[in-house]
C-alpha cells in the first residue's frame, strides 16, 4: 500500500502535532513562511529581554527527520480540486490525497484604525525583537536627558498574552532597567488597557481580580472597561475621549484567522474555516481544518478558543482521522478536553485554573514554570549555549538554523 | 579629589578593557552605537547557526554597574578641543579630562569593486545573522527543486576569520544540512579565497598547510595565491579572468580603522590614528587611541595587528597611563605581549601558535574550546536559556538587553 500524500499548510502547534502524529504512516509534507516552529507562549520574554529569540524557535526540518517528512518554505496561493495539488507562491506545486489547512492566526485589529501602523504585535520572534529594541532604544533615549519626560508603554488587551506582556515588561522596568540607569527608569510607566470589565475574562473573576492586584503592585496602571479608538503616534485615543500617551503599544487584544485563508477560496464561518464535526472543511473531502483559523465548536456551539492546546489536539486528532478514512473506517467527532489555563504575571506570580481548581501565587507560578519547560523539552531550547555546544558536540548537529532577519 | 571624567568611544574589547581597568578611578561614560558588546571571535558561530545570535552579545550597561560607568548610545561626531568635548549624534555634548579613541575598525574592501553591494562582512550580529539567513534560504531554494543545480558560497580571506568561517560553513553543510536534505546539501559548494600564497600567513608554514588540508578533508575548495577582481551577482571575478560562481560571498580579507575617525579630525598615520608610543594621540594630550585603529607599533616598526589581545592590552596600559597622567608620573611605552594565536577549522581540529611552539589538532582544538569558554566567562552567555532562567530568578536581571534589529 503506497502512504498517503499529506500536506499540511503551517508549521505551528497544530500542523506540527499533525505532523509527528501521522510520522512513518504518510508521505508528509509540511509548508511553512518560516523555516522554524515558533514558541509563542515565550514570545513575551523575547519581547522583554529574558530570553534568547533563538531558543524560542525550532527548526521544523529537525522535528520532521525522525520520520523523513518534507518541507517547503512558503506560503500556499491556489487549491486545484481537480487535479488535488496546492501551488505555493515559489511556483512549486505539490500534490496531496490529503491537505490539513493549519495556517494559525494574526493580529486582529477588529477595525480599529491605527493599528498597523502604530502598534507592535506579538506574534512572531520578528516582532518580539522588535519590541525589545523599541523599549531598549527608549530607555536610552530618556538616559540621555535626566529631565522630567516621561515614556509610556501601553499593552493592549487583557488575556493572558497582554497579561504576561505588562507583567515582565513591568518587571524589566523595575529591576534590570532600574539597575542600569535609576533616573530612566522611574521614569517609565507601563499601562494594560482591556475593554471588558475584567482581565484574563476565562478565569473565575476572584483571580482576576488577583491578576489585577499583583499587576498593581507591580506598578503597571490597569484599566479596564477601557475601549481604545484609535492608536496614533506616541499616544492612544480612548472611548472616553481621553488620550493615553504612549511611545510604544503593544498589541495584545487578539487574533483572527490567517489572511491567506482567502487565496484558498475555502468556505467560511464568520472568519474562520468552515469545518464540520470531523474537521473535515464542510463539502471538501480530505480537505481538513484544525488550530486557529479552523471554525470548530465546542458543546457550547461557540468557536473554541484559539489556544495552542486546542490546535495540538487537532492536530493529533486529524492524523488518526485520516487514517481512519484511508482504512474506511467511520470518522469520529473533535471533542476539546478543556485541560485548564494559566497565565504568568511575574516571579513566583501566576494564576491557574482547572476546571474548579484555582490556584495563584507561589504554586500556580511553579506550575507555569514546570509545564513551559515540560512543553520546550522536543527542543533543545532550554539548555541555551552550553547545551547548544554540548549538542553541536555530541550530534554532529546545529540548532539554531532559523532564517529571523525577515517578517 | 574629583575623579576624572574618561569618555571612552568604543566599547568592544579596548574600551570595555579601559572601562573597566579605570572602574571607580574614574568618572567613565562609554560610548557605542550598539547597546552591547560583541564577541567578535564567535560571530562566524552565529554565522553558521552554531550559536544563538544573543549569546555573543552582552550588555554594557551591565558591565558598567560595578562601578557606576555611565553610557550613551550614539557615535561622535565632533572634538570641540577648546572646551575639551565631545559632540554626539544625538546632539548630547559630553565633557571630558581625558578622551579614549577606541572605535574599532570595519571591513575593508582594499578598493575591490562590488565589495559592499554584493558580499556580506563579519562585523557585527546583524551580519552574522543575515549571514546565516542567507545560507538557510538557498538551502530551502536547493530542496524545492532536486535538479543538478549547484549553489557556490565563497569565503574572501585566509585568515583566521576566513578560515574558521569556511570550516564551520562546511560542517554546517556536511552534518546539519545533509542530514535535512541530502540531495540540496550534496549541491552546495564552499570556497576560500586567499590572495597570498598560504592561508593563516601569521602561523608558521607547516600549519598553513596542515589548515588546508584540514579545510579540504571537510570538503572545502581551498584556492591560494588567487585575488578578488570584482565581485558580481551571484559570481567573483578572479584575478586570472576566470569567474567562480559564488550565490553568497562572505567577505572576510580585511579590516580598517573606523570611518568615524575622519569626522573626528584627529591626526593619521597611514588610515590609522597617529599615536605616541604612550598611546597618546601625536599632539593631541589627553586624546588616546587603542585597539584596532589606533596605529601603534610593534618593536619591529610595524603596526600591530588588529586583533582583540592587543586592543585589551591597550585597554587595561591606558587606564593605568592616565591615572600616572593624572598623578604627574611619568608616562610608559605601550609594548604588546604576543600570547600567540589560534584558529579554530572545525571539530577536534585548530592550529595554535606560541612563540616556537606550535600545535594542531585535537590538543589545539581542546586549547580553542577552553580559551574561548574562559573569555566568555565574563558574560551569562554560556549558560545558555536555563541559565537565563535561573541567573532572571537569583539575581533579579535579564541579560538580553540588546538592541539588534538594524545594523
Amino acid at each position: 500500500m503506497t502512504k498517503p500524500r499529506v500536506v499540511i499548510l503551517g508549521g505551528g502547534f497544530g500542523g506540527m502535532a499533525a505532523a509527528r502524529a501521522l510520522g512513518k504512516d504518510a508521505d508528509v509534507t509540511v509548508v511553512d513562511r518560516h523555516n522554524f516552529q515558533t514558541f509563542l507562549p515565550l514570545l513575551y520574554q523575547v519581547a522583554t529581554a529574558g530570553l534568547a529569540a533563538d531558543h524560542v524557535a525550532y527548526p521544523i526540518r529537525g522535528a520532521l527527520r525522525a520520520f523523513d517528512g518534507k518541507f517547503r518554505m512558503g506560503s500556499p496561493i491556489e487549491i486545484d480540486h481537480k487535479n488535488k495539488t496546492v501551488k505555493l507562491d515559489s511556483s512549486e506545486v505539490l500534490p496531496f490525497d490529503h491537505l490539513i489547512v493549519a495556517l494559525g492566526s494574526v493580529t486582529a485589529d477588529f477595525g480599529t484604525p491605527g493599528v498597523e501602523e502604530f502598534s507592535l504585535g506579538m506574534k512572531s520572534v520578528h516582532e518580539a525583537l522588535k519590541i525589545r529594541a523599541e523599549v531598549m532604544r527608549r530607555f536610552e533615549d530618556l538616559c540621555r536627558f535626566e529631565d522630567e519626560t516621561r515614556f509610556g508603554i501601553a499593552v493592549v488587551g487583557g488575556g493572558p498574552t497582554g497579561v504576561e506582556m505588562a507583567g515582565a515588561l513591568a518587571e524589566l522596568v523595575r529591576g534590570p532597567l532600574m539597575n542600569d540607569q535609576k533616573h530612566a527608569a522611574s521614569h517609565m510607566d507601563i499601562s494594560l488597557i482591556e475593554a471588558g470589565p475584567r482581565l484574563l475574562p476565562m478565569f473565575s473573576p476572584i483571580l482576576s481580580e488577583r491578576t489585577k492586584v499583583s499587576l498593581e503592585k507591580l506598578g503597571v496602571k490597569v484599566l479596564v472597561n477601557t475601549s481604545v479608538k484609535q492608536v496614533k503616534p506616541r499616544k492612544i485615543s480612548l472611548g472616553d475621549g481621553t488620550v493615553l500617551p504612549s511611545e510604544i503599544t503593544v498589541w495584545a487584544a487578539g487574533v483572527k484567522g490567517s489572511p491567506a485563508l482567502e487565496y484558498l477560496s475555502l468556505p467560511l464561518d464568520g472568519n474562520r474555516l468552515k469545518v464540520d464535526a470531523s474537521l473535515e472543511v464542510t463539502n471538501y473531502p480530505n480537505i481538513w481544518g484544525i488550530g486557529d483559523l479552523a471554525g470548530a465548536k465546542g458543546s457550547d456551539g461557540k468557536f473554541l478558543p484559539m489556544v495552542a492546546p486546542v490546535a495540538m489536539q487537532q492536530g493529533r486528532f486529524i492524523a488518526a482521522q485520516i487514517l481512519r478514512k484511508i482504512k474506511g473506517t467511520e470518522l469520529k467527532e473533535f471533542r476539546y478536553k478543556d485541560k485548564g489555563s494559566m497565565a504568568t504575571i511575574g516571579r513566583h506570580k501566576a494564576v491557574v485554573e482547572v476546571n474548579k481548581i484555582r490556584f495563584s501565587g507561589y504554586p500556580a507560578w511553579a506550575t507555569w514554570l514546570f509545564l513551559h519547560l515540560f512543553y520546550l523539552m522536543g527542543g533543545r531550547n532550554r539548555i541555551g549555549t552550553v547545551a547548544d555546544w554540548l549538542w553541536n558536540y555530541f550530534t554532529f548537529d546545529r540548532g539554531n538554523r532559523h532564517i529571523m532577519d525577515s517578517v
